[in-house]
Formats: structure tokens, sequence, C-alpha cells
């Protein structure tokens, strides 16, 4: 056992899937699952996928030695204050949060090494579009990256513990600097979802279409943006407010290029387009060859979630 | 036999699909298939989908009771002012083109009623992001909706005839008016290629990122515009700079709407932020009910490249 009892805050996606995990490979003696919300509370009774199922932070935090904060990151600080009053010294302390620089700003308010407990920010990088309990399965985290962000309320022995935990959900884990961390996610996840919100809200709002016929020929590419704009409002509007500076940023490195190609069609420049196109086209090869796209991947996910829900 | 001899001008994606189904369903008695690249050529013979494979106009359109225009659209122009010299009367001429206003005028300079041939423009929406005769397979259409666009130049025959045959390749045949189809195709397919290729561009070119990092946490999101943006330079330069004003006038709007989310961000409307994507997951609701995304759909397609390409 790595841990004897461990304190699931938020069993979403994320939480429910890493809870799966700790229990089917035998990682904590007694799990116990917090949400405050009492239908989650249910859902995850009937699913079985814990020992304990509260909505008290005092039964769940009192005597565990590992607390995974899995809520939508804007509620850390008020949990981590709650979690203050009955946490035991030595615990470790996790989350899975995708913004890392104000997620552990807002826990270590409370939880910190002068309170001897022990802080490692993690994040797992996986997910799909689905949220809630029901939608979460063991081999979520199979071949993806974790990255944990250590500082000075970390130390050896949790990051080692933590690593272990990840690497037995089938992880690779990674270890970065936070502010790195928010930078490079800003890029390759926070930008690319905004535009996906954006373009599904602009499509939808066309005068002069119907609603009908875009649903209907929604497959000519509409549909892949609407896939990821189906993805929890909740976690997204908290992302965005919580890593504002990068991210707003990178929206006006985006609107630059786009309105430099919007003057390329105005202007018939071809070539310049054409030159564009070949390089994301390379950009292509480069993810698939370093096997962050992976048919078979997605393939095993659709067939595990559908096994669940049979 | 629903034509005699057919020739198939272009052997891409979407030429060598239609060609694999007009022999597999027998649905052509000789099939010719022309294009003016030898290695494509090769590569088609070698696949051995058509009955005569050809650089030569003239070869392939003589006694041609159908002819398909499947090149990029900005080639439809040259290559029906050379068939033209050869067409015989009544011969049926149809095409693939993504851009329906800009295709049937550069065909129709050149092949029309007075010169005694049926024009009836086509656009099957269907596609994956490879390119080239060896990407194609026969069930890409399946389940997908191909739009003809009928105009002065068409006779109800030839609609019925070019309606069975793309049934025969299990699409579902719909018509529409040719600028409509330019705006639904704008709204639904141009403007989100146009951002996915914007996004990669602008993602892969931020100074003080590492390319190596942004391609290994691509998972986050970035891989699914990747995906997106890995497709046929050519046949979408063309599609912009020949769908111009519709595809110019639904940036300005898309920028509009993404200007207003980033001041979302910047003063911190969550609520705002949220309504929008509540709204974007309902719009994905739509889009599975309306069983345009389907997971079953992808893994089949995968499943037949994987063994054709075996």
């Amino acid at each position: 056992m790595l841990f004897n009892k461990a304190l699931i805050l938020g069993i979403g996606l994320i939480g429910s899937s890493l809870a799966r995990n700790l229990k089917e490979k035998e990682l904590v003696d007694t799990l116990v699952v917090y949400d405050k919300n009492k239908e989650n509370l249910a859902k995850a009774e009937n699913l079985g996928f814990a020992d304990i199922y509260t909505d008290s932070i005092k039964e769940g935090a009192s005597d565990a030695d590992l607390i995974i904060f899995a809520t939508p990151v804007c509620a850390f600080g008020d949990l981590a204050k709650e979690v203050a009053q009955y946490v035991k010294k030595g615990a470790v302390i996790s989350d899975v949060g995708s913004v890392k620089q104000y997620s552990l700003q807002e826990i270590e308010k409370y939880l910190n090494k002068d309170m001897g407990v022990i802080v490692v920010g993690g994040h797992p990088v996986a997910g799909t579009e689905k949220s809630g309990p029901e939608n979460g399965f063991t081999s979520l985290f199979k071949g993806r990256w974790c990255i944990l962000t250590p500082d000075d309320n970390s130390t050896p022995e949790a990051i080692k513990k933590l690593t272990k935990m990840w690497e037995s959900c089938d992880m690779k884990v990674d270890t970065m600097e936070t502010a790195h961390h928010d930078k490079v996610m800003a890029a390759v996840s926070h930008l690319p979802q905004l535009i996906a919100y954006s373009i599904v809200g602009t499509v939808a709002d066309l005068e002069g279409y119907e609603h009908k016929e875009i649903i209907k020929y929604s497959a000519g590419g509409f549909r892949d943006f609407t896939r990821i704009a189906g993805s929890d409002p909740t976690m997204w509007r908290d992302i965005f407010l919580t890593n504002k500076q990068t991210v707003l940023e990178l929206i006006q490195r985006f609107i630059e290029d786009l309105v430099a190609l919007e003057r390329n069609i105005r202007w018939d420049e071809g070539d310049k387009m054409f030159d564009l196109f070949k390089r994301t086209q390379k950009i292509r090869k480069d993810v698939i060859e370093a096997k962050q796209d992976q048919p078979e991947h997605e393939k095993r996910i659709m067939e595990e979630l559908k096994k669940q829900q049979a």
C-alpha cells in the first residue's frame, strides 16, 4: 500500500478515474471520496469505486495521509481552508488542476510546510469531453503525461510516492516549474479550447442560417469543434479566469495571425497560405511521430466507456 | 450500368474513393481516371481501381457520357476548356468541389447547354485529413450527405442519374441553390478549417517555447487541431480563395466574438463565459442526436484504411 487513507476532493471525470485506479491497483487501504453534490455522491456510491462517500471534509480529511484536490480550481481555496482544520501532520497534499500557479497559491495559503504538511502540485494531462463520475474509467490516463510541479512545500519522498501513484495509473511522469507549466498549457490546451468554444458560438449565432442545417452538415468540420466545446463549462471557466494573463496574451497572438491570414485571402496571396498549410501539415506529422495521437488509444477509450455504461 | 464510359478528373482522396465505388458497384462499364501527376497515376494503376489511367484529356473525355471534376477547384477552368474540345453531345458533367459558385462558373464557361452537354454541380460532404489516391476507400461516403446544386444547365434525368450514383455510394442526397451551399459550407467547414490552420501556426510560432514540448503535451487539445490542419494545402488554399467574400465575412464575425470572450476573461465575467459554454454543450448534443458524429463510423474508417494499407 502506498497510502493508508486517501481522500479525493471532487469526483468528476479525473477524480473518479483516479479513484478507480487507487482501488483496483490497491494503492490505498481506505479510499474516501468527497463531493458537495449529493447527486454525484449517490452516483459514485452506486458505481462503487471507493470505500467511503461523504460530503463532510472532517470525515474525509481526518487521519488521511493523502489528499487530492480534484474539483474545479476556483473551489481549491475554500476547501483548503476547511481541510486545514482536520489535516494530520505529515499528510501529502496534491491536486489535478490544469492551472498550477493559481491552484498551488490557493492550497498553500492554508496548507504548507509551516502547517506540517507536504504539498506537491500535479496535473495529469488526460481527459475526454465528458464530465461527471459516471464518465470516469480506469484507463483514462494510460500512456499520457502527468506533470508534477514541486516547490518549497514539497519533499523528495512525497514526489517519489506521487510519481509511483501516477505511474501505477499507467502515466508517464514529468516535473516542471509551475509558471512554465501554465505557459505550456496555455498554448497546447487553454487557447485551443477557448477557440473551440468561440467558433461554436459564432457559427451557432450566425443570422440567416437554419440551426438544423448547420447541425445536418456539421460533418464538414464543425462537429470536431463541437466535440471539444462540449467539455465541462465550470472547469473551463475557472481555467481561463485563473491563467488569465497568459491566455490573454495568446489570444492577441492568435488574432494577429488570423488577421494576417485574412489579408492573404483578401489579396489573393495563395502562396503565403500554401506555405502555412504545408508547415501545419509537417506539425501534424510531428504529433503522430511523438505518438500523441493514437487512434488505437481513442478506440480503447470508447470501448471501455461502452462496456462500463452497458 | 448507369454510364457507359466515365471519366474522373483528379484522383485524390475523393476522386479515388468515387472510382472505387463506380467499379465495385458496377455503375459504369469503362472507368477512366485522369491525373496530370504521373506519380499519382502510377499509384492508382498499382491500386487498380479503374480501367484506364491517363494523363490525356483527349483519351479520357472522348465518348465519355459522365465526366466528374475532382481536382482542386482552381484547376477546373483550364480542364473544362480542354474537355470542351473532345466532349460528346449529351454527356453529363459534374464535380465534387467544395465551393459551388466558383466551380460551376469555371466549368460552365466552356461546358453548358449551348454546347449540348448537361451540367449538375455536386459536393459529397465527406473526407479525412489524408490526401492522395492511396488514402481513398470505398466506404468514405457512407452515411454522409451529398449536395447537388442543379442550375439552368441541368436536366431532371441527369439529376436522377447522379442521385442514383451517390446513393449507390451509400450517401444521402440533398439539393441546394449554389449560393446557399457556399454560405452553409463557409460556416460548417471553411471557417473551422481556417481557424485550425491559424491556431496551429500560432502555437508553433510562439517564441520562448520548445517545439518538442508543444508536441509532447499536444494531447491537451492542440493535437485535435493539428489533425484538421494536416489536410491538403492546395485544396484548402483554393477553397479560401474562391469562396472569398463569405469566408472574409465569417472571419470578421469570429474575431468579434473572440474579442468579446477575451473581454470576459479580462474583466472576470465568469457568468457570461459559463452561459456560452453551456450553450455550446447543448449544440454538441444536437450534433450527436443528428448522428453527425459517430465514433462507430470513424472506427470503421480507420479499420478499412488499415486493411487497405496492410
